[in-house]
């Protein structure tokens, strides 16, 4: 863990350089981006320092707190001025949905880089803007990145390079699902996350949106068409805080509607033809953020699950059928993924670690001037399908194709 | 494992009377239920003694052989003859598909009782024609069951139970799969199975239809439409036998028409409303018997997977938060379902196990005069499911609605 | 499943000749050696025909009873009758420890081949006894095997070629338990598996006998010495069917000594000098029947659960690191031993199909006049260790050597 | 995530005071513990501000580096220096085992806070020396902490809280092994960890500490007596970096010998009688991080493994046996030790989180003027069964009583 001499005596000519982050929101994923940006320089020889320059909320108590909390050296209450600081390279988006498309363009107009996190938008059409303005700035040198953090998990890194060095083969069959449990009680509060106008789509663009990019990502193909089911089971919920609070026995005085749905199922088809399925809920007991995805190819197949983000299981098809079966490779040997800084053999990762990974390969694509992925290209192909699949669930299944990524927006 | 002293003078006054089964066909499902019927009786006390009378095949040599093989007295090679010997109180069907509905009827109109493999007909419209066979027979006192055997593995029938007791509650999600991989190299052969006019289907009528039978069997509740998507993937596999056979690399000739699915992925909503996904395969490597299910309610949970067939999975979502989680509980207990005849706690079963606990629950009806489950209804349901899939799948993806149970063939 | 036309023509000349098997005992043991014996013949193609010839024991109706339930011809009360039965050429001895040697060497000195159950004998002297007894059979043409069925697992016997074929290399570590938990429960009654003098000892015979033969059996080398602990937790146990039975509370009355072993752990050098660890228990809460092995080589190990008796774990250390991981393979393949003649991949075996093996493997051995394992050689190697195991815990873990198996006794 | 408004108005009124902490080492564990001091302010809610003033190492160079790299403030060469320095109030021990007790004795000498890496000696006198100067710091207000991070895993934080609310009840069985390869490949080179003058021990203080510790912290039991076995399997490895070096095919001129253990496996009974069995091993191949602990009690039973640091397995040994087997408890609630500042169910932590944990506690414990736990008096004690473990080893495995944790050093 200890520096070689040549690093010790290049480091000895001075810290790099540093990069000021900006960043809006300061909830659950402004904590995790906080992690990232505060660790990724003590972990990773980063050829950019990053410097957590200022925090952005609307109320300046709670913000100058998170600021002092999460390690910001200012805090701001209106995103433009975070936007328009001196000190700020980079701004990191971490506010609901129906907010990203106005601040990711303003801040690509203002010459600044952009992470924006995921969903890229609550709609195909805010995506496809924010697409224009992520190539314009790319134009002018600036980059753009979506927040599909568990790209960076490195047992899923580590897939998608056997898969691109063709250990799976042909595709047959993806098979992914992203189950939670936080709704299974029908007495689980209203919250914002609850109501269409706030938040756009329930467990289709919460969990669903990382399920449709890591398929997409791991086989490398898109998605060609859809055809799902959706369902609100609870259809009505307890309001929290209101004037009849607490009455949750009352006759419906203190219950409002549900707008989103609870769950969704879909099945699909991808380029090549190998066939899909998702599912994405916040129903399913038991199952606290069980991301599971297989994958099966003519030479072989992968499996992973969130819940033990640490491990891998591959089954090699060439292998004798008499010692073959699913492997679990633990995902944490230095020739994996992200592993070269972090602990020895077997020393797990945790989920935070994920956003430290995206600090280091944004800075690292900021200072070598390379694409960083996901691109908002890629949030926008996610995008399309979502609405692809809100589609088809509305007409009841109806197999419902998705535009091909190279249909940029006009 | 000694009888007491009453069994033992009851014993004493002789064995029980004998209950002849003649068999047609002697393959793999042949075999299984041969060992089903030469073991009940060893195993658990039947208020009957299931006697192998006579086993049936087109082929005088190869029955006699199988006769000798596998236990049967006698031999036949005309299952007309079969059926009509005064020694066969039960025919047990375990030809292919296509011949289910004659030979049942007419062992039904021959006053036999009738054990018939899954599926239960190619055809919906054989399907029903075997019920109203069935019924007009189960007034004259003879019964009639389908061999859905995965319903009799402990963890499944013990499932069934803790669903029934209210341990799950109200449904949310039901997500079944039947994973296999024997196609998954594109020059495996073409055999019967994998033409139509043979097979009725691929994976879907022989895979998909245990998924579906277990679904409705373990919610108590009939799908009530689905949406689905099929496809094959190797549309020509090498032909075996045939003039060129062994020439596989040369132009065509020796390569024939897949006419059947290797996958089919579909979804549904079952009648209360829960969402249902299913998956039946047989490219996908690595797994070989992979017949997995999750059950998620406001109560709990429950998963299985066939490959550790001793196992279920549970989940109770009563239990305070931080000490929650599924359990693996070992279905080899003597409280569990058959379990009261087989070995102490950790000493698990097998596959085939499930035929002896058929032939042991078909006997004990028989005895009795009560009705064995599945019934040839319930083998009618899932008929109607995979015909819905089919016409599904044929229309990519329509939801397409499945004829509720209660409407009876005319 | 069918057989070819030329088995089919050789067995149109008629079954194979009968091979008469006289068994002792009828619990337990009895019940599942009988399901082996009656289903050996219907499963492989064996050139001698297994017939239950007739089966003893002491009590007349009950044995009557037993012989009616598990498919034995007749009953006999003394087991010199049975050995002395004309139709017995095998006798098959499933009664506990301390009449193993007199009935083994009545019956080999009888003329008939013997299978014991293990372990082989209460003591090391009866062992070598029996062993000299087996050798003098054998210069007459009779064999002697013992019963440690767990070999027969097809997951065990095909982890034992891995290691001939040097998948694991040169040997490091071996570890080994076998933990059940029917007597966790301090209210459990004192039955005679709990009194010395009947049982010989406790978990340490009865599980341990297992395990030892195991680690010697796969790896190929004999213990070459030994360290014990073994504790009897509860020292008092409440009586059944005394006349206190029942009145558990009252002081003392009701209660008897435990005078076997709850537990025993164990630590050992094998032949080549590498280390080895043991547990067997009855004590262990919420364990069933896990009877767990790993083992570790320079070039790989190996891990097996009884509990999940179909799977086997195997690390291939040759593999690159980043690839490399525990594989779960499921030993049921047509190429994995005894797998040809079950079910297709996937389709798994249960606890008692161990004696359908064991019964197939001494059929066999006889026919071809080949020798079984395990011998009676092995049996006493155990016996050695598990004295050697006693030695050391009552002298409270002095480090005991067992002697060489090339000791034969004189 | 958000402070509540009360936090926040407190906050506002000025970040809490600072704690300045002074490192000593700055390698694997160094850069581990730099990651808890930096992180643990921003996590939780601290009443005291850890700030990370001075790191020591005796090259001026790679110190320099090492505080740049892990955000350090200020680079010491001289321990003494650092002790000495101002402001550092506690000073972290992070250097090989043979330093720690001249530092922590100087440390404490000088009023200093210490905490220690474990082991916390390399023999019973020093960790007895350094135990008398703890206590004589206690009287000063100055506390002591040994650093067994795996005690705050999560998941063995939740194990100890359940075994103290009496859900195992009496302990009957303790089983710990921790398993690394890194030494399974004979030709891994000859380091200062291989040498017994600088490492102490092998496998039994590095590995072998912590799962003494562990099993010790869990019970809430002192281990009474040993008895072990030890083995270095490798004896001579190649010496890195010497004249011969890379010459390894050369007659013994580039290898020098091993001095410490490759694996220790012993045997112990608790103070209650409880019977454990402990394995630590660098050579077990395919097994990276496997710190696994299995807990047997009348009540219930716990089981956990490292590599899978987020579960943990939990029997409740009082429900009915046909519902009743292991559950996997995520140890990822709210409710469950430390997660109240993480994140939301089922998104894991890693190996890191434990220094996170540490730094947390002990920041805490000085705020508050309490004891933290593991004190050198914890450190000491397994020092002693090392110790013992040693001797038992030495005479081939003869029982070694350990003293009793209140005999404290005179």
């Amino acid at each position: 863990m200890t520096p070689s001499p040549t690093e010790a005596s290049e480091r000895a000519a001075g810290p790099p350089p540093a990069l000021g982050i900006g960043m809006v929101g300061y909830a659950f994923m402004g904590a995790a981006h906080s992690q990232g940006w505060r660790t990724a320089g003590h972990v990773f020889d980063l050829p950019l320092r990053p410097v957590l320059a200022a925090v952005c909320g609307r109320d300046e108590t709670s913000v100058r707190a998170a600021a002092a909390k999460h390690g910001w050296a200012a805090a701001e209450t209106d995103w433009r001025r975070l936007i328009a600081r001196d000190d700020v390279q980079v701004v990191d988006i971490c506010t609901p949905g129906d907010s990203h498309a106005e601040i990711a363009i303003a801040a690509l107009e203002a010459g600044k880089h952009v992470l924006c996190e995921k969903p890229l938008a609550n709609s195909v059409a805010e995506a496809e803007e924010m697409v224009r303005a992520a190539e314009a700035g790319r134009a002018r040198g600036q980059l753009s990145m979506v927040g599909f953090n568990y790209r960076r998990v490195p047992a899923v890194s580590y897939a998608r390079k056997l898969i691109e060095d063709g250990r799976i083969g042909t595709l047959r069959h993806v098979r992914v699902t992203y189950l939670q449990d936080w709704l299974a009680d029908p007495l689980a509060p209203l919250t914002w996350r609850l109501k269409r106008e706030r938040a756009g789509s329930g467990a289709l663009g919460d969990l669903g949106a990382h399920i449709v990019d890591l398929a997409q990502f791991l086989t490398g193909e898109p998605l060609a068409g859809v055809s799902a089911l959706a369902e609100t089971f609870v259809r009505e919920r307890p309001v929290l805080g209101g004037p009849s609070a607490g009455l949750t026995g009352a006759a419906g005085s203190a219950y409002g509607p549900v707008t989103v749905d609870d769950a969704a199922v879909f099945t699909g088809r991808l380029a090549s033809g190998a066939l899909a399925t998702f599912e994405a809920t916040r129903m399913a007991s038991g199952r606290k953020n069980a991301l599971t995805l297989e994958i099966n190819g003519e030479r072989g197949s992968l499996s992973f699950d969130l819940e033990r983000l640490n491990e891998l299981s591959f089954h090699d098809h060439a292998e004798p059928a008499a010692s073959a079966g699913f492997r679990r490779i633990l995902v944490t040997e230095p020739e994996h993924p992200y592993l070269e800084a972090w602990w020895p053999p077997g020393h797990g990762l945790g989920y935070e670690h994920t956003f430290v990974h995206q600090a280091r390969d944004l800075v690292t694509a900021i200072a070598t001037g390379t694409d960083p992925a996901p691109s908002f290209a890629d949030g926008l192909q996610v995008q399309r399908v979502l609405a692809a699949v809100e589609e088809s669930a509305a007409k009841n299944a109806v197999y419902t194709p998705v535009p091909p990524p190279s249909e940029t927006p006009a």
